[in-house]
């Protein structure tokens, strides 16, 4: 059963997995988190009164971890934390694959009691090499094998983000929102308060895992920062490394000693430590996979002169301001460029300098086909321009509602359009849906594009954000 | 039919308007935005091809404004620009109210010929006295009469707030999408190229009008910039004025020039305006809404410390920074509220330091009126604390979401429960409900706050920078 490679190989891939102290009283949430899990659970729990709500669920109960036949790659952990240091000598002399401790009270309480059994366990662990996530923590999502922290979570085919939080409300979210906006988890961890396993040992596993190709993270502290560091450093030229660290200010960092009982460190020396390691920091988990969908979905560069496509005015002027606040440029277009639109512009009501204000010209009660030929116009001229390097264009759903009710098929073409444009331009594309008093269709036209693997943004000011620091991602490790 | 009052009283309530230029070629799109005008539509069109249309619409038709008969309060423009001037003389015979020049192609083109009947309209207009409403613009929305510049736009009892703005596109966005979020407009108008009236003008009528208690304004910029400046500083003191300035950055200002040829100036002078003249600034129009939900429906005060109440502990953690770089205090609760908070509140999974991560204390699925109580006695806890000015709490959509699939009264229980100590405590109270991967719950959540006049927010993010804005028009204009 022994496998090779990295030491979380195997509780990342478990073949079994075994859950202590399953209750009723929480309506079994992590054997019913569990259930979809494709190779064999079993259940250790003592109290004989919980035995048939386990029968219930299909699961073989024991009454020592000891007792189950045959070895036990992953153990999920939820008793009262006085007992947890008797579970984790079991989890030892059974030489599981490794072990999640859920139950919670220790450091980040600030009592004695808890600090002491967190020593006590972290000794233990680090004594005899067990691998020990949490505790306080919800462990491991590994969506193709079915093994989840959250009934919510997907299972089946994932994708190839992997994330790794200190947070397990954060780990759930990224995976449950992410999936609605085309980003889905490889293999993800909730690690709370880092005891044993922290931050660099997961950022290590995933950098050689090859279903991940992006690595994100939520953290509030490291106990070694020079060793994420170095890690970090190693990793980044291969694989992008977006980082959101919770408790940035001194009141945010009082919180995380309350949350995972991390130690304040000065956020200016970690924006250093990301950057000089060639990561990738967001402020938020809507910025982590707004972020995550621009490495994912715009094909990589290093151009910062941004070609905006919008429908009128009012908005072409802030989202010009969007993009240079982001540091990006919003160029004139060639001389070329400007002939060509010349000769089918409609410039009372529209300007063409860039932003294009193309609402009039595209003529949103025009015939399809014919709105069709001059957005694609349009998209050629973007693309081949020498002054730009990016290509943005809002999907203002306002503008087509109207021929969208009467004619369903709009949006499809529309996107199909969008998308035969991507692929013909070797320039990265993005698409902005503002949801405003729409949301509803601003919903629908989103899971189109995120179908058709286009990069979508919420608002311009989030497509720069995200542009800017996929952008500088390329250029700290760009080969010259 | 003359009326007291600010010059612009006519215009802003007409009893009668006249479109001129309607033409089935744009669906007579101005007549049909005022087809729900209470007062009497008159149409100007001289082709007669474009009649039956017109009459189609049960508009009477004329061949010259002059031959309507009576007075004309309200005159719509959308006619090719070489006509304008011509138009506008008609306007001044007729001594009507005022004039909206939807038509576009002056000065924002850069061409001469769009310079020089700009330059001819002006004249015309300055010299006669007639209050001239763009070019390049959507005019006037005053929805309790019914004159909308948008088809979409409600009709009946409007709102209290009064919106400024140099878009057309913003005009209306503002009004659609502020009326889903509890925020309505009393008046509105969008005014372009601000050849004649500008914002200094719309600013001193809205701020005699009785139905305005709040203005807000999108604004490219001022060509006289020491008048707005001593117009905002004498309005500010009795209404709150929000201003979103487009054209921030230079490429911002290039797009601006493009869009109403408004001239450039530097940013750091309009903020430092801006600040000097007790108004209040933001960035966007999610931001402007936010603001205004803010002034609207949180008690007022200047206290900056704030009392947060979240779900778990990680996002715990990044609200307090959300909050602490909103330059807001997340302190310490009185020993009083921990020791009433030691007496029933489960420290394990969850502080209670502030925030507090109540989720396991609330448990979301012990029985209603259970979780009612303790809400009820963590609201009265954060409402009694002497160190919290200011209680801000989130409503956690997935994690109430299986309870109230299963009791559907769960949702109205827990949002009347939170109207309740909103009204119970003096303390400024708002919410929080962020959409994550349940977009559909949370906007049902949300109506309910709104129904229910609570201020609520997307984000923590967002609901700190609107509670800092706020208090700090109030810190600024306290009579000390």
């Amino acid at each position: 059963m022994q496998r090779v490679g990295h030491r979380l190989e195997r509780v990342f891939n478990p073949r079994t997995v075994a859950v202590i102290g399953s209750k009723a009283a929480n309506n079994h949430m992590w054997l019913r988190n569990v259930l979809t899990f494709q190779g064999k659970v079993y259940s250790v729990q003592i109290d004989e009164g919980e035995s048939p709500g386990i029968a219930a669920l299909g699961v073989e109960n024991y009454s020592s971890l000891l007792d189950i036949p045959g070895p036990v790659d992953y153990v999920i952990v939820a008793v009262p934390r006085a007992v947890t240091p008797k579970v984790v000598k079991d989890c030892i002399a059974k030489g599981v694959g490794g072990v999640t401790l859920f139950t919670s009270g220790f450091a980040e309480t600030g009592t004695e009691e808890g600090m002491r059994l967190q020593e006590e366990v972290r000794q233990l662990a680090q004594e005899w090499g067990l691998n020990l996530i949490g505790p306080n923590c919800m462990g491991i999502f590994n969506p193709s094998i079915g093994l989840r922290h959250n009934q919510e979570q997907y299972c089946g085919p994932g994708g190839c983000v992997g994330f790794i939080s200190q947070s397990g409300t954060h780990a759930a979210f990224f995976s449950l929102m992410g999936a609605r906006h085309g980003v889905k988890v490889s293999k993800s961890v909730s690690y709370g308060n880092a005891v044993v396993l922290d931050s660099p040992d997961y950022v290590e596993y995933l950098a050689q895992d090859e279903e991940t190709r992006i690595i994100a993270m939520y953290i509030e502290g490291a106990k070694e920062g020079r060793r994420l560091f170095e890690c970090l450093k190693a990793v980044t030229p291969r694989k992008p490394v977006v980082i959101w660290k919770g408790g940035q200010t001194e009141a945010g960092a009082r919180a995380a000693a309350s949350h995972t009982a991390s130690l304040a460190q000065p956020y200016r020396l970690w924006q250093a430590m990301v950057r000089q390691a060639g990561a990738i920091p967001v402020e938020s988990l809507e910025e982590t996979i707004d972020v995550v969908r621009a490495l994912l979905y715009i094909k990589h560069g290093t151009g910062r002169r941004v070609g905006l496509m919008a429908h009128t005015g009012g908005p072409s002027v802030v989202i010009t301001d969007d993009f240079a606040r982001a540091d990006l440029e919003v160029p004139a277009l060639t001389q070329e460029s400007y002939d060509k639109l010349a000769s089918f512009f409609n410039v009372i009501g529209g300007s063409y300098r860039n932003p294009l204000d193309m609402g009039s010209t595209l003529g949103m009660d025009a015939n399809l086909d014919g709105l069709l030929r001059v957005l694609g116009q349009l998209l050629d001229i973007m693309g081949e321009d020498a002054n730009v390097d990016v290509v943005t264009m809002e999907l203002a759903v306002p503008f087509m509602a109207r021929r969208w009710q009467r004619e369903p098929e709009t949006m499809a073409r529309i996107l199909d359009t969008m998308a035969y444009y991507r692929d013909r331009s070797p320039k990265p594309f993005m698409a902005v849906v503002r949801p405003l008093h729409m949301e509803e269709m601003a919903q629908q036209a989103e899971a189109g594009l995120v179908e058709r693997e286009i990069a979508v943004f919420p608002s311009f000011q989030r497509a720069a954000v995200a542009l800017r620091k996929m952008v500088d991602y390329y250029s700290f490790h760009r080969q010259d």
